[in-house]
């Protein structure tokens, strides 16, 4: 196990009814907010109204931001900083999924710079202060609502980018399931494929045999996310699947899994950021994509490598066969026909991109290697990896 | 699953040569601490001195205040608070095991109020404030380096009380797993199955069918800890093991298990404190005579809970009976086997207790079971359990 500190003071509020406490919590850290919300779902199943009357009720003013947008674009930060400037903000309230508390989290910080926000992202900038942020999470998937990450797309350049730092973490997130009832068949299988990644990247980063705590929950909250997708998506309104996979979603990205791994070597997420700066992507379905070619690829590296694909088969899928590389595939087959049952795509095929776009792919995530501090994804690899989706 | 609220704000620094960041990672609480430790064992293994060095090199001024004992005691710790009032201090720094730390906590809490402090164990008073606590942790077991419980003995009462709040919760805690390795083999073992019985009494807290992430959670710890606490015992200087461990101990009792059963109910710790308070039986040896007793008695109350206790046989020991009554059976017997195998005691026999001793055992209990909020665990239900250790 390697060294690690952990630190993660974000205070969750979790089931139902429990929105009305909003205006409470937000009380401690000023009189005026800037209301950051996304195109408006929230205005369809009551999240809206009962936040409001919440921050009113604490005697909180607030300007609304509307119109973040399912994968965060820069000029609209810059915008929504702008504001919180003018309005001279105390803190931010951010009522949403991961996009909005993720672009939220940008206006945190831009709002107490005079440079520009991207060069937080560039790594050009590290803030010494933000505001304060209190959220109200609709969509469980990202984790952003329990840690200090924060990622956005550059629509000019064509770069999703992203980065940390403690102070950006929510002082309260409040998660009530039920607002999660509304989202619909494919983004709720985007969420649990999203979820899956945050895990599944960490439980590979390292070979390392002594990482047996980190593999137990690992494999825990995999399977329990598994275990409830299938019902969230036939039963929208299954509070108890909702409520798994919500509180599932954070305990995947809330820096618990990675504490002793060492340092992130997996790229699946960079594949699929670029695949959603490149094509819009859902963030979930282009992980899919990279999760079903890049576990081959890594299969291929080695006999640790294969053992490590049979024990997560094992534990999550209770695939036993005997022969290490046959678990290894069935594993690999296991998780692919899982994407497939909850319809999150698996090839590029499946979201129209040709053979052109793969190569475009390949480009921005050798581009974005740098950024992102991983090893060895260069073009070739890149391509070789995204002809293994199938 | 139920509502919850999450929030542990505790920064963990964990794993080799750490110690050293103990005098930097203070300084934000002031100039002056009391360093409080116990009966000396940090000056045998290079921990005392680290952590001083660490202090004075901070510019940080301390007196000292060692002498804690394995339960820790009411009396010294009133004398620890006169010490903290008496100098000023800003803060108090703990460096020891769940002991020291626990007594460290009351030392805080005491030093900012003029009653007395076992006021806030009999829960006729609720703290405003506290002073800052940091520590360095040296035996893993109780979980106290992150979260705000503490529990120490009333000499005069005979009563072991607990109480917790979240401005307890030590502002940084430094876990290094080497500081582990001198801890003998009765101890180390004493450690995991206190652990381990933190984990138990919250998977069988409920039989809600709609906890499965948080069943999976205590399956892969639970395991983990069996996995390395006789290699602990073997090889005491195994690092893998200790830190594997130390991490598992503090992920078993930093308050994200509990998190969605609802209202605590099982009374093994509350058993074993008893025995604690009259036997002066470490805490992990009365744990496990307390778990060999209440397990058979639990799974005679219903199908629920045989199913559970199949479930973990299945999950933590790889057994596969069919018949659930079986595989009940064997889970408890799996356990207890490790309990032998550890050298933690079954029965009160091993620990030379009586039947009269048990009568008092069973008597404390039910004069304990209002501060600790138990249901229906009186005097002969408790005989009733204590008669089915073997």
């Amino acid at each position: 196990m390697q060294n690690f500190t952990f630190h993660n003071p974000t205070k969750i509020i979790f089931g139902k009814n429990t929105i009305g406490q909003l205006g409470g919590e937000a009380k401690p850290y000023g009189k005026k907010a800037i209301l950051v919300y996304g195109q408006g779902a929230i205005k369809k199943n009551g999240v809206y109204e009962q936040a409001v009357a919440s921050l009113k009720s604490a005697g909180i003013e607030f300007v609304e931001y509307s119109g973040v947008r399912a994968n965060p674009v820069l000029s609209h930060t810059r915008e929504g900083i702008r504001l919180a400037k003018s309005e001279k903000a105390d803190f931010i309230a951010a009522v949403g999924g991961g996009s909005v508390i993720d672009e939220a989290k940008a206006i945190c910080a831009g709002a107490c710079e005079s440079h520009d926000v991207w060069d937080f992202y560039t790594g050009q900038a590290t803030p010494e202060r933000a505001l304060p942020l209190v959220a109200v999470l609709t969509v469980a998937a990202t984790g952003t609502e329990m840690n200090g990450g924060t990622v956005i797309t550059n629509e000019e350049t064509k770069e999703k980018f992203g980065w940390g730092n403690p102070i950006l973490a929510p002082k309260v997130s409040i998660l009530d399931p039920t607002t999660t009832f509304s989202i619909g068949a494919a983004y709720t299988a985007y969420a649990a494929v999203d979820s899956v990644t945050h895990l599944l990247e960490g439980y590979f980063t390292s070979n390392d045999p002594n990482t047996i705590l980190q593999d137990r929950y690992v494999e825990g909250v995999v399977r329990s996310i598994i275990d409830v997708t299938e019902t969230m998506i036939q039963k929208p309104d299954d509070y108890e699947a909702r409520a798994t996979f919500m509180w599932a979603a954070t305990l995947a990205w809330n820096s618990i899994s990675p504490c002793g791994i060492g340092a992130w070597s997996t790229p699946n997420h960079l594949i699929g950021h670029s695949m959603s700066a490149l094509f819009d992507t859902p963030h979930g379905a282009s992980l899919s994509i990279a999760l079903s070619g890049w576990l081959p690829w890594y299969t291929e590296q080695g006999a640790a490598q294969v053992r490590q694909l049979a024990q997560l088969g094992k534990a999550v899928f209770d695939i036993t066969e005997s022969s290490p590389n046959h678990a290894a595939e069935s594993t690999i087959e296991a998780l692919r026909n899982w994407f497939r049952r909850i319809k999150s795509p698996t090839k590029l095929a499946d979201i129209n991109v040709d053979a052109s776009g793969m190569e475009a792919i390949a480009e921005n995530v050798e581009m974005s290697t740098p950024h992102w501090r991983l090893p060895d994804y260069n073009k070739a690899r890149v391509i070789n990896i995204l002809k293994r989706c199938r």
